[in-house]
């Protein structure tokens, strides 16, 4: 099998569930069969970037009750760019030569990247700068990167917002209200659409697709018509106003994040129907949790088989979930098909021929 | 068995998981062991204030599949008080004699309402009013019906806040960040503080103690000392600002409601102490859903006990959960006891004992 | 969108979750989107060669709150081939033709016909026969139709096998047992190795690969010298005794099925090691129960894709999953494409690098 | 707050879920509120008789993350009666005083024994010897220790076996079968008397009611006349045969077990009514698996609650359940008291009241 290497590994972006089942996969294959070290890189790049580099040794007995928690034990942080990184002192760095030294002096033969699109476009820079050997594994709750059928993270995410669905659909026709829930999707609205498809809902926006507000209230109409007093809506934290402005929440720090489009129709529904309606904020109880059956499935599969890259030293690539099997495609490939929900696929297919509203 | 009855049943108030499992063991006792009549009365108070009133038969075929369905199938309005009821014409009108009206159209004998403390006390002034034969059945997520150690829908709505917190502990310690759980509680904290102990919350904040901000950030910061630089947060909805204020979400109709906590909280202790903050409000999924196993087996034993209290002819009285239990309890002494969490009882005791902070 | 069919639609063989949910897309699509009927053939092929034929016409009132509930409403039978179909005096009567009379009494322009790949090529010799137009949707918790990334009922299958080994693992480790799920799969070891995999299990038994007790037995003291003195087994039904025979169980009035691997091995076992053994038989609980998000989605999607097969008068083909996207195959095809877990495949591989022993 | 205590802390019989969540909130207590240490022993008292005694020192951050861990990470044993305990060489020898020198070799002030009536009698016979302090903490999935409302592991166990029986609901009814479930329970039928109020069984039998085949038989036949044609039937694994005979598994080594009331009466009622009958054995995934939220309240409320005992220096007591508060009672009282389901209580007059059969 080949000399003995030394493997790093860290997960990078927001976290999410089925990241340690990743990690555990990896050590398995990596000192199980190949007799390798594996290194656990802590809080992503930074933990490269430290001095001495931040990482823990993994063996199987440590990591082999990690199938089943959420998160990610070994940290990530959202810090910043690493080729801009906020400094204690205000200003910004380019820190990429510092993760490279670190990859250098923790002794690594390779590198298992966990990360979305944009993570995974960093690392691939950074180690092509650094000529390092970068093996990368799809993770993200939006399920937007392309050239897999699946990434880490997106059927736990679904699963939870079916979840309340499911719970919302009785109380809602109990006290004849709109009920809002507002998932995550930064960009795409694939977990509010799957949800949506899956969970009942009768009015489902995303980013993808705008819509109007008449519209809305003209299908909430059109329920009461029929004797269905009551309607569930699931948006994607994304979506816009009506007008197309993104609504932010800022703190009194001066912060802004994305949230609270879901208030946002609550009021603006109310206002022009005057439904009673009621939001519900899912929040990160869609990034934590026990991965699913299928999220642990797909995480050993691709942890497997990104070790088996590194043996065969097939670098700059990217397992990718096809057709029930693992396959390896090129990073650069992979990073550069942004997948959005396709407005003639068919999850948009199925939700029209459900009935479901798109507010278009 | 004595002569053939009719009897109505009714859902008030807010909905919750159960309260279909007690009206499917009504129906199956007062049917099938007494061969009475069932009436379903539709919207709470307002089925027996319209004319005709709004009821349907029940058999133990229409409610079989009733026992693990959310919400309730009678429906139910908060739409005000019978003896203050707002009319279309924007005028109040006591209802209180078209109540009792519908009573007897409908040739009611005996009437079971299921609600928390204020609807069974509106119920019981009606009742009285009227010389209706009414047996009561305590509801509501709060758990605050006194003499009775459990009410129908608080076991449900604690397993989905606690749910809330498994998913939360691991996110937020990947990110290290400050998560913030509001849930439901409109005057009491049970679901708060039972729900902070099972899901192990680092804070809970419940009405009944009064918090200072300063306490919550001196309790993140001694983590942080700890090593443990994340914080999970419960906080009951009714929970005030640390002036003692109530946080209301007002919409452009000038509608104003509870709710908000959450958000001041996090935009607060993010000014404090620096921490990133986020917030989950989990809303009315946790009073939808499936109801937990104990929630049906107490709602049964309820809707049994109802009807055999009906038999005997004992009326203006509650079922009461005690010690494993049914028992009957005046009505008049249920209701007059509101139970908030006991400062010195076992819930706080527990949660001092496992060095929960209790912001105090 | 052309004149208005009559379409027929029925589930046959074992029954699974996801079975209403697909029914549910079916009447959302052909009577909202085509203004069609649809009429629900009860007990699969039987309710056609009744006279009259057993059916109910189905709108979207009677089956929007199908979308969560396990098993199928119009009911299913395993009463055997209709081509060999055993009447009640005891003879055998081919009621092939009876069948095709039902589809013309009926006035069924065509039929959607759900089941696994036995069921599906009797529908398919049937529709041949008669020159029915016959649009087929695959479902088998076994998952081993070919042609199909996903049948109907295997994710919701393996959720349960996955949360009964999830259970087991800490309590095998308290007591220092060895414990055996038996889980279904009646040819293809999918579930075993998909559930095994996802839940941890230490050992898995599939029919495609034979096992030596020797080799269990080894695995087992190869933990203890590792300090882990407990071990989980699962174990598919139709893996043979290690002589190749297949175990049955046969009741008092001589009828017999498979069952019983899981105890035989518990025995066996038990013998050659010494270890305490425990069995868990999961049965139907993995048919039943709510079906997974994913299931729901896939049945809807495939639900409304089969509409509009019959729309473009595409006969003779199966709606299959492929890519995230639902494709239409031909039926021949997918019948003749038995999928067993394959050997060299991804599963497989994922077990090994894992350190999964498979027996062999 | 007194002098520095060191206390130990065991778990015995047989595990169940909760364990942990009790033995985090000793630690919590006895370390975070009284400086004290605390130490956990390892497989029951068979930790105690090992030389040296074989136990670990706890803290709070060792067992942080146990609250929602299953079984018992102490460990325990079934091997036998330490006052006849079973040797290497066959012999049975009295080991209780070893236990008692184990206890002082680790330098204990107290002991924190958690188990059921049967351990718990066991080791307060050992106290009694040893003039050991003992505080007694009830668990026991069954639910029959008496004068407690309460036991660790009962709440999690009926959930798992309602769980089921929602599963079986609708796949019996696909399928026109009667489905078995074999749930725990060794002397008392708490769990299938619950489970089977909870999960809508139409059969449940339970060692306190002798039971008819006759009777299961014509209840199977009377639903069919009522268009029912399939029957959920619970039954708890010390039922025995109608003719009062256990049923019992005996391996190939002779050594024999209770189990298979369950295929006994799959194969009897099916030779009775002709009925295809199909076996569910839960086994032991009713003790493992996550803690409910209440089970994980109460182990908090119960460790918590029996530290502050030990700070009292009140021993031979247990800690209790009652109305919603922890007390506790004399532990003499307690395990005199075995708590059968009571033929007149709550249980047995709901499920008569729902039309359950209860084989009598």
């Amino acid at each position: 099998m080949g000399e003995q290497k030394c493997i790093g590994i860290l997960t990078s972006g927001g976290d999410c569930a089925g990241l340690n089942a990743v990690i555990r996969a990896v050590v398995h294959r990596a000192t199980g069969t190949y007799n390798w070290k594996v290194m656990g890189i802590r809080q992503a790049t930074k933990g490269l970037m430290s001095r001495p580099p931040q990482a823990i040794p993994l063996d199987i007995e440590k990591v082999d009750s990690w199938l089943t928690i959420g998160g990610t034990m070994l940290g990530t942080t959202n810090e910043g760019n690493p080729f801009a990184f906020p400094m204690s002192d205000g200003t910004l760095r380019d820190c990429s030569e510092d993760i490279i030294e670190g990859y250098h002096q923790l002794g690594l033969d390779a590198l298992i990247g966990i990360g979305g699109d944009g993570s995974l476009a960093i690392l691939r820079k950074i180690a092509q700068q650094g000529n390092l050997n970068l093996v990368a594994i799809p993770k993200t709750i939006d399920n937007d990167v392309g050239i897999t059928e699946r990434s880490i993270g997106f059927d736990t995410a679904v699963n939870i917002a079916t979840e309340a669905l499911d719970r919302l659909h009785f109380t809602a026709a109990s006290h004849s209200r709109v009920m809002i829930v507002e998932v995550m999707g930064r960009d795409a609205g694939h977990i509010a659409i799957s949800a949506g498809i899956s969970g009942g809902a009768d009015i489902i926006l995303i980013p993808e697709i705008p819509y109007k507000i008449s519209q809305i209230c003209a299908q909430i109409q059109e329920r009461q018509d029929r004797g269905k007093n009551y309607c569930l809506i699931i948006v994607a934290e994304a979506v816009r106003t009506e007008a197309g402005e993104l609504v932010m929440h800022t703190n009194r720090l001066g912060q802004s994040r994305l949230g609270g489009i879901g208030q946002y129709l609550a009021d603006t529904i109310s206002d022009c129907s005057g439904a009673e309606t009621r939001v519900t904020v899912l929040g990160h109880t869609q990034r934590g949790g026990t991965p699913s059956p299928l999220e642990r499935l797909i995480a050993s599969a691709f942890g497997v088989a990104a070790v088996d890259l590194v043996a065969e030293e097939k670098y700059d690539c990217m397992v990718s979930w096809q057709k029930r099997e693992v396959v390896s495609v090129p990073l650069e490939d992979a990073i550069a098909k942004y997948r959005p929900v396709e407005l003639n696929g068919t999850l948009v297919k199925t939700a029209r021929g459900l009935g479901i509203c798109l507010g278009d």
